[in-house]
């Protein structure tokens, strides 16, 4: 279907998911190249002349053109292959799901983020993303679990009332927020059982067969 | 022209400042109230009734829908009122302006943001925004002034060969970044004199009506 793509994956790394979720959903399949993030692949000479922030995920277009992020990646995905829309139907709703994919990228991810990057004795030195190296602070990685909590309980009270994150449609909301939610298990953070309507929710997202992508 | 809407700004913050361009930009007229985010007016009652999230911009729809967030009130904007386009017109253009708008976000404001609100006295408690207090992290507001310093740079690599950050538009991600590059301002960051790209894109943007807004 894209065979004029190439899609620039690591698999085992929570931001390259969120990409592969969408192709899924879109029933899309593009020839990929596997970056090595524990190697440090990203940041040697070949890939930095593809995406020269040096992160994954990174979609190469027919012309050329690299996107060198998610937001790029969604934005063009939903223009090209319009069906099922992820990023909503009506002017409301498209704003909508932008609201809480934006929540879940910056309550969520970037919460686990800061977690993940300033505890972690293999990502020493590796506190951000992208070329620079910024040292690790751990009292950012203790500010992260508290937002994650806080996080889990915003979700909980959304999904008490809707569906989906965006309403009554799945959406790029959803995947947003599930990738955080999955990204949470690797320091142990999870929904408590209290939060009835967010484990529903992830339960029907992991029942999705983009959730094996 | 949306009279049946309500706008909350706050006259002196820089994330209301990019809706306040964006509508500018549009030629919309809205009527608009003041939250006194010196006085905590957010965190009031009140406010929270409107914005849970205790953020301002945000923007009340006439069915009484709140969108509290830049991403979701650009979104709507868009739709709206498509002329003249700020998301781009062609998928690839599309994509490209959401890149440079979520590179504007992350390295620009949200670094300046760790800047100030983890080094102002009258912040102290108030290291994120929202509901929930957080304590200041003095290394966060240092890492913060290295990032300035490097978004700078990507700025004028960018701008020395595109007119605007997307391409040949002017687009929510010139906002987006020129606001983050004022914003600097506050704690005496600016551009280099040898990045010439950058200075002349800062003084054209400075000279568009939507920057007096």
């Amino acid at each position: 279907m894209m065979q004029d793509h190439v899609f620039y994956d690591c698999a085992t790394a929570p931001s390259p998911r969120r990409a592969r979720m969408l192709l899924v959903e879109k029933s899309l399949k593009v020839p990929t190249e596997q970056i090595d993030l524990r190697k440090g692949e990203q940041l040697g000479d070949a890939f930095r002349a593809i995406n020269p922030r040096c992160t994954v995920p990174a979609l190469k277009l027919p012309d050329g053109t690299v996107l060198g992020d998610n937001a790029s990646i969604a934005r063009y995905i939903e223009e090209i292959r319009p069906d099922p829309p992820l990023m909503g139907r009506s002017p409301v709703e498209k704003a909508i799901i932008a609201e809480w994919n934006a929540i879940a990228e910056f309550e969520g991810l970037l919460a686990m983020a800061e977690i993940v990057r300033n505890s972690l004795p293999g990502l020493k030195g590796r506190a951000l993303t992208g070329p620079k190296n910024y040292q690790q602070i751990p009292e950012l990685a203790e500010r992260g679990r508290a937002r994650i909590e806080q996080f889990f309980e915003t979700l909980d009270r959304r999904l008490a009332e809707h569906v989906y994150l965006g309403g009554d449609a799945f959406s790029v909301a959803d995947i947003t927020a599930f990738v955080a939610v999955e990204f949470a298990g690797w320091v142990k953070l999870a929904p408590s059982e209290n939060q009835q309507s967010l484990l529903a929710w992830r339960k029907a997202l992991a029942e999705r067969p983009s959730a094996h992508a």
